[in-house]
């Protein structure tokens, strides 16, 4: 059986004030998605056909890059949509024939450090029960606002939600027919709307999402902690 | 007026994995919880008064790195407590008198890169509403565990809470004269109960909490970006 990474390369990086879009950055000497994607290459069976949805207008300068670098793990690239929801529906639309598929898989491009341990846990879930999500603890106590007032939440019953999330290839084929809609935060949302409950497993706080140049810095860091 | 600023340095640093409590580890070369301290002294007006709530088994190891980094900024030392709460508690009973008190602040010891900015703007409001907390967006989705499910929650209404929280100098005094709960989070919950609305400012981002390491590479990265 095969499994699928579609890997989300939606951003434009107007919140890193960078002229490059923040996928494109270097980490430790690699840009950004190169890691990501790599991430799912060096996952031990090796058998990850790597989908990417990437801006339409972003195309030309990731060919340039990979030409650069020499970057020469396999992957295809689809067009990316007007929000995430609809780039993964790009990416599914682009898969002709699912009987070999067991899990499709889906990851943020600027989610470089996530690790085999990580992406095994949650495929091994995702096989088992369908529908499976990595998340942490989170670090600060939190608040939600309701008009004018905000009243605590129990922080021991918050998680914070993170990617790759993984799902059996039929079923997220199948939550995928249903319209869009902009609730949708997260592929989870879009399954459980079809009326699939999600499993939660153990993230990684290391597993950062890359969108400030402090999460940057921090990941050059993770990378190598030592330097 | 007076302005008081207490700064709870609690923590036993395990989850650190270090020998030295978190709070006395080097930051840019200063140990974190100086840098909390001079925070407060740089703060324009030089008005505060500011208290340490220090565990009882680290005073002697605070009193020599003092004489050790020739740590000169004025500031009183009172024993920390089991909790938070107790330590701050602590803090307030040492006051003896708050006739000439506007407002007390209460900060974490190991957030280190509190600017002006962002204080001032935590006692202004303070100062007009009676108690205010600093607040930022999450990065990442939310959801709620509740036994076996859980549910997304919508992250546009959460806020991750920061400190300095900063109060009418009497109603945290008056406020902190309930009985413990442990269901207090901090200082906004334990006014909040006493029956007194919170209001949300405008938080930082870099205003990290340091509890790993991968915290103090971010804060070093943010002391000094362009190193």
């Amino acid at each position: 059986m095969r499994t699928v990474a579609i890997i989300v390369a939606g951003g434009s990086g107007t919140r890193f004030g960078a002229e490059m879009p923040k996928q494109f950055l270097e980490l430790g000497g690699l840009p950004i998605l190169m890691r990501t994607i790599e991430a799912f290459e060096e996952n031990g069976d090796g058998s990850f056909d790597v989908i990417v949805a990437l801006p339409q207008g972003q195309m030309e300068l990731w060919q340039q890059l990979c030409r650069e670098y020499g970057f020469e793990v396999p992957h295809r690239i689809v067009p990316g949509g007007e929000t995430r929801w609809h780039s993964v529906k790009n990416a599914l639309d682009s898969i002709v024939d699912i009987t070999d598929v067991d899990v499709i898989s889906v990851h943020d491009g600027v989610r470089p450090l996530a690790g085999p341990d990580l992406i095994n846990r949650v495929l091994e879930a995702a096989r088992r029960d369908g529908a499976a999500i990595p998340v942490v603890m989170l670090n600060d106590s939190v608040r939600q606002v309701d008009g004018e007032a905000s009243h605590a939440l129990d922080r021991s019953s918050l998680r914070a939600v993170q990617t790759p999330q993984a799902f059996d290839a039929r079923l997220l084929m199948e939550a995928y027919r249903q319209k869009f809609d902009p609730t949708f935060t997260d592929d989870a949302s879009v399954v459980e709307r079809y009326g699939h409950s999600v499993i939660l497993v153990e993230g990684d706080p290391k597993n950062l999402k890359i969108t400030r140049p402090m999460d940057l810095a921090l990941a050059e860091y993770l990378l190598n902690p030592d330097a």
